[in-house]
């Protein structure tokens, strides 16, 4: 995969960084996915390591949680 | 400010998540700070907000807490 993928649920933490990321590295850069919309992203999102939101992964499959949103499990709820 | 500022001290987290940011946002595009090596950029740091390292503050002045390495307590011993 090429692009990173930016996982969020909506929170306000989560749009500031959402905006950080996409003038950073650029829209066409990264795949936004919103928990609330898509549910059947979580258990992907878990397998690779995504334990809080926001959260950044790399074209290389590394995680980087930005700052602190909510947790996977406020996530699942 | 046009720049992005990575701040941080040495720690493997550290050192990953800088791998991760040159990676997505270009090196020409960031100035990287170890405290380890420049402890008179604590205070500007903390004054900004950053709370723990690794950190990114973007060009508009917003800090991006990437995974934790470190508490700015732990950087200052």
């Amino acid at each position: 995969m090429s692009k990173s993928i930016f996982y969020h649920a909506g929170c306000p933490v989560c749009l500031s960084a959402e905006h950080d990321i996409i003038e950073l590295i650029g829209q066409e850069n990264v795949d936004i996915v919103h928990f609330g919309e898509d549910r059947s992203r979580i258990g992907a999102a878990e397998k690779i390591g995504v334990k809080s939101v926001p959260a950044l992964v790399t074209p290389n499959g590394n995680v980087l949680h930005l700052n602190f949103g909510a947790s996977m499990a406020d996530v699942k709820g």
